[in-house]
């Protein structure tokens, strides 16, 4: 449904980068939930501009909730938060609506919508709105946590420098508690910088992998068809944009494995069935196997350079260099790390909402 | 919702494996579509067992129209298809309850279904249901093909031998014309079928890579969110049973690159608007930018295979050695050609229309 | 979304009256319902025409489930259910594309699809349809019933023979138990009779009001917006061919009350809390109250009637004398019983499914 | 969904009475749709309270986009409006946890959220939510007249007093023209105002019917199942606050019909094809038949009334008499005409974007 997800709980995402506010509704949230205000901060700052290896773009980016809110606890009504858009230039987009820059939706977003778009920021297509998405996916992290589940993401590879990749079986996922750039092998994360610092000396952009785990989660999440967990954790990770690529468990290195490397043997571990390895992502059948779920995304290089690129002039036809201005992430990979964990929690709400009722996930009174 | 997907036009699939017959409903389908048998049963015989690299169960699997279609037209009203089960061999899937196989869904299926769901041939998570989609898949993909929109897949890697991939600006369709293993290397597919023949030899299996493009797609369609064209597309080929990834255009290696390398420039070309690149595989922001739409799903090496296996046995509470005995693929990829198909078909022509009208995609009396 | 109605459990209807079969899909559906095939068949002979005051089309009318149910009971997987059409007489139908009938779909089927629609017998528009339909609802029923639910409809009026109402407070529901022709005071149900007779012998038709009540409901069930509970069972009645009106409680006679009459005092009840009247029909605000949930709804006289009518020859561009043969309800409303039985289930259990989750309707192994 | 309706426009409502805003997001609304603000203006203020015949709260109302509107045009991404609650007295509300009035969703609001809802002014289901869908409607209907449809309703009945009602061959829709008390017959308005004004001195309330009218609808819009243009009109209607019923055509006076009365003969008229009568209301089979949509909607009287009435204290489990202070209105029925055109608009609006896609109800630049 366009721009709503999710079934019995489902958020719809509203709002233009430079426009009044970029918010969500978040609608079949139980009541009960404690809104905790810290952790959508935390979250929030993750996703945030303004720090070393982001955009410069500073906002404060304080959630304002509008309705379904009330003392601290949600009331089972439809949460609607908006931040507010403060710290935007609309003047450098103008020129766009002729030239659209490569790579980017202003071209596509006119295909779509004919000229009545608005281009400023990114309009609507902006990463900004991941904004509304990280304060109502951290609402409910709050509310997963407190049934034992726990969703963590590090930042797998930029360029050509690879992070550990989390142990599938046993991910150590406590090792990136309250890491601004998040990875396991610190070594790595001073490699990574040093491409971004790199790429954005060169007035370019790099690319990276973001690997997320969901711990905790309950066995027998998910469909058959079509709502298996992998399409619905696809479908709301693929909609993030520079998003253009997921895999599950091993991934596309399942293809060059044999049948009897890549099944996981279930085991008894502590009175639990378990798997013995975890090839298979946490995901067997499209249905949670009580094992850890994890997925990586990949997130294409910043679109938005500021090296000078060949592009078409719609006016006259040609291709003619083209300079971007503005304010640009040199890696957006970094800052989807928080938004993978908001969508990843969005996702695993709904379905828990699905199979317990739309009671499950808040306190009693 | 679950076994539905789709919004403009939704498909909803039944049945199990060993049941009556599998099937789906095709709602939201325009009046005026030709039902074009042949083309349905070339589809339906890519993707039937009983040939050389792929399992020996032979069916006939004549998709059985009960309602939606008359004179060789949709009506406009739904579309429910059957397939007759009439070739299954039920006493070989007694023991899985006890002892589950690895990799398979025996296991979660019963954390979802409590004991009541049906273990025989996979049940409900069988792969015998995409039959059900790739007729659905088939008569959709006619009526695309009426508005210049081509469906073209084929294997890009099994094992770690690999295919050319498609030039993602000039895609060879053609090339894969009635191809029974449609590669775009012959030697490569030679050797692939290689790997194939050693896994069914040592009782393993094989993974693969398969490589899908949609031709003609009109630009604009797709959602800034959540249903952009990767995110639709997602949903269903995860949803496929053993897909575990997907990815667009340059996809993973896009982790790689420099935005300087993968934005594609706009440029003209006889009158129209182009890009001079495709690492975006046709997509930028969710819409079609009017290129070959590219992208590449890995199916993981079937699990059920007949090589000694220890897993858990439930009663005992220990790992014992179970040898799985049946029908199996050797390498499910290859049958997952004619289903990469079929679903792209359902995606794309859900998007179509929604934008264009339930109307749009018949022909007029 | 067209064909399928509900949330959590959803039911999507396809066929055609002289089609090969009509029939539905159940998804959601939890595990471990028990198939009462007593209770369906007991729904479907009332619905079944061939009695003295319903239409002489007298069809076996079997349900046969084709997935979805192993061993009497349900597997959470998706029910399909068929009924074949074996008794159609399809010749009396050609003539309506020309002529169509007054008050039938003829005309508006071919508004909408274009003339690719099946006309024969109503094709998608027929009141067939609603055995599937009764078939799906009495599976529900049946579990419903193993809550505590319970959902029962009798005959208000026919003609301008009017039945008691529910004693809306304690509804006498048990009275009605076993009856072919449901009303309250029997001396009414003849008169009712009557006028069918007299309809019948003047090939003309009557109309009438079906009302329903809901017992047993548990408090909390719907939703403020725009899924209230009025909304919903409205939705579903409404779409019942021949329905032209729904009220609940005291309906239009709202209209005429001061507020002082029709609010309903909440008051203490054996330890619970009740309402010491009922104006309201159980749903104060869209959610029930835990008070009986009573509703009418009305059914015009068939449209289908032996008597000359003057209607558009399309061909001639004039209005001329029809003459309508063929198998035809006197009084649709009498068969209605059964179907608003079911529509309520199904509604009901959506919103059950909702509130507690997609296991709570099922037995545990 | 819940608070979302609608498929390809979608409505999501969201507030509370006394909360910091009310409003709704609007996804899937063509681009390029003029936003006429004195049109809303003039829709707001109908029915907005500060009459002489309607509540004393006084707001000033005015909906503010946050999204999806730039320069007097929808831009095809969703549209987020809200309308601020500056004049809201909490005090007056916190006493109804304990004592719930009568006919009032206290109770109910508290079985569903169990105790987290906000009770003031209603909370989430306050009419005054209904500010918001007006808002939204304008937007739509001035759409819809540049497609020549238009929505117009008047009220039917207050107390015992009844207007005419639209001649359904030929509704004289102008004659409502601009009026704030909209009847046909403006001494019938005389009457009703007088059994309103009464009611407010009995410290009473009084119920009240609105029948509407959509005219210049195309033929074919609607779905025979379950998506019927009754089925869609009237879970919009019975899920606007006070609405307990809702009929189209003749309605309940049907059930009193012969099939010969009832019937609508189709007969040509200036080389087009219509019903000589309109009992059905405009619709055939769930579907436009081109003739005016004709439909009534009865409101009960308002529940909150300052007459003392007895209800249960649930701190003392015994039943004492509640007086309820406050803002009320004598007669929500008035209020109810502009809702019930909009919510009639974006049901229309919806079934023709699903018919004709999301670009029609827009302009091209």
């Amino acid at each position: 449904m366009k721009n709503s997800f999710g079934n019995a709980l489902c958020v719809t995402l509203f709002g233009e980068s430079h426009g009044d506010a970029v918010g969500c509704v978040l609608d079949g949230i139980a009541p009960g939930i404690k809104v905790d205000v810290d952790l959508i901060q935390t979250e929030m700052e993750k996703r945030r501009g303004g720090k070393e290896y982001t955009t410069p773009r500073k906002e404060e980016d304080v959630p304002v909730f509008l309705s379904g809110v009330k003392d601290g606890y949600t009331e089972g009504t439809p949460v609607c938060l908006i931040i507010r858009n403060t710290n935007a230039h609309s003047a450098d987009y103008s020129k766009f609506r002729d030239m659209p820059r490569p790579g980017h939706a202003d071209m596509t977003a006119g295909y779509k919508y004919r000229g009545y778009e608005d281009l400023r920021g990114g309009g609507h297509f902006s990463g900004r709105l991941t904004a509304a998405l990280v304060a109502a996916g951290a609402l409910i992290e709050g509310a997963l946590a407190g049934k034992g589940i726990r969703i963590v993401s590090h930042i797998e590879s930029i360029g050509d420098v690879k992070d550990r990749r989390f142990d599938a079986d046993h991910p150590e996922i406590d090792a990136l508690n309250g890491k601004d750039f998040p990875v396991l092998d610190e070594e790595a994360g001073e490699k990574m910088k040093e491409v971004i610092r790199k790429a954005a000396e060169e007035k370019d952009s790099a690319g990276g992998v973001i690997e997320t785990c969901v711990a905790g989660l309950p066995e027998g999440i998910g469909e058959p068809w079509f709502d298996t967990l992998e399409s619905m954790l696809g479908h709301m990770a693929l909609s993030v944009p520079a998003c253009k690529g997921i895999e599950f468990g091993d991934g596309f290195g399942l293809a060059g494995m044999k049948g009897s490397e890549a099944n996981d043997p279930w085991i008894p571990e502590d009175g639990k069935i378990r798997t013995a390895s975890n090839h298979c992502g946490g995901i067997v059948g499209g249905i949670s196997d009580g094992m850890p779920v994890i997925f990586r995304t990949v997130f294409k290089p910043t679109a938005s350079i500021a090296k000078p690129q060949e592009t078409l002039n719609r006016k006259t036809g040609k291709t003619e260099v083209l300079e971007v201005t503005g304010r640009h992430d040199p890696c957006i990979a970094v800052r989807a790390v928080p938004v993978m964990n908001a969508v990843s929690a969005l996702v695993i709400a709904d379905l828990l909402t699905q199979r317990y009722g739309n009671l499950w996930l808040g306190e009693t009174k």
